[in-house]
């Protein structure tokens, strides 16, 4: 079981207000939760500074798939030995456009220049990683 | 059959050699490649202040499976009518947390709200929302 | 005198250790800081999506000063009547660049072009507009 | 005298257009010159990945002045021995709010340490730290 602790914060009246407004509208049912959401927000993203650290990455690349070479070029760096594809899903677009979502697990440097070596292939027009250290949070 | 222009460009010969460095770590094959990234990168990036825009997003989200509302709450916000969320993809992470992948389609500003709604909910520990405008790229 | 609010939050025992250990590295002294920092980091940034929203910008450009023709266009651009500003800071970084930031203060929407505007001058090597929503923080 | 090369790029028509429509919108009154701040701002990003390289940065600070500590603090900081202030400057946005933009050169690692040093000082609201890799644009 986790253990749960409760802690005290101060903070201006008006600026308590404005959060309560934000969060609100956001969805979120309790201060608690959207307070520990921005801290895990934080600490995630001070972890990825770590080119060593573990994480994984969600790979976003819309291409299109007349693109020959392509499709075989994805696969075979999904075969990379440096680190775990863990699982991609295919999206059609339109009847060009594919959206591909590739997740990685990996050291942060490591998925950081397989995910660059993925939009860089010929054919893929946009392309996002999102690295996400998900350790102790 | 997409039309191919050619036009030139004139750059300070430093400034070519360390691009020519960059992407060819990167992978790039040709400099008309990496470039086209750069300029598609840049337009996706300006359509999508205009909330009334249309394009896809991939929502990231980790949360631990042992919270019980939240799987229920994921897929009830899912079929929300405002907008089509064309796919899913679920990732196990280890013994607690899983990533789930949620791909939408819509206008900017109402896939973005969906974002933050799947973000709020109790047990989702991190989140990221990557909007991407495809059109006319 | 700004009224201060005492709330209780709750939140996992590791997360707490984790964000404890964080904020002391960055300097910060109280939890309550720390956590007030990204609440207004959070609303600053939510309230920028909003064209309309009053706001800050810090512009900062570095060009060539050997570029005939833009220190004029630099001068005339920020007697534009469309906003104003503020005041502006030049620091030479070495025998050819400078780098000058120009705080403009506006509608987010109008900054935001300005800025734009400023980095377009030819001569200007790289550019950031930074826009801070300051109001009710 | 810096040396211009000319090289040619090939590109889609419709690409091509929005392109010519983007740049025009931000005042680019070549495609060489908005090709030309692409590729810098994409060597800058890349650069400040090694925390080692050498880079400026521009730290943005919102604060209230009758926090009393804070100037004296923010004086001392500035004298730190492990990078040089080059430059500061005040602005005053209302009866209770400034703007301070200070000016650091160093390594990629201490100037980012000292950005958060600055905004975690007890009474600063809002804070951005800007990294710009300058060397070789």
């Amino acid at each position: 079981m986790t253990k749960i602790e409760r802690v005290g914060i101060s903070l201006e009246k008006e600026l308590l207000r404005a959060f309560d407004g934000l969060i609100s509208e956001q969805g979120y049912q309790s201060r608690s939760e959207a307070i520990r959401d921005l801290i895990r927000q934080q600490l995630s993203t001070e972890r990825l500074r770590n080119d060593k650290a573990v994480a994984v990455a969600a790979v976003v690349l819309v291409y299109d798939h007349h693109a020959t070479a392509l499709m075989e070029r994805l696969t075979e760096l999904q075969h990379s030995h440096f680190l775990k594809t863990i699982s991609s899903m295919h999206v059609h677009l339109d009847r060009h456009d594919c959206l591909e979502v590739i997740v990685l697990r990996g050291k942060v440097g490591e998925i950081n220049r397989m995910g660059e070596k993925l939009i860089s292939i010929k054919g893929v027009k946009l392309g996002r990683v999102n690295i996400l250290a998900t350790e102790g949070l």
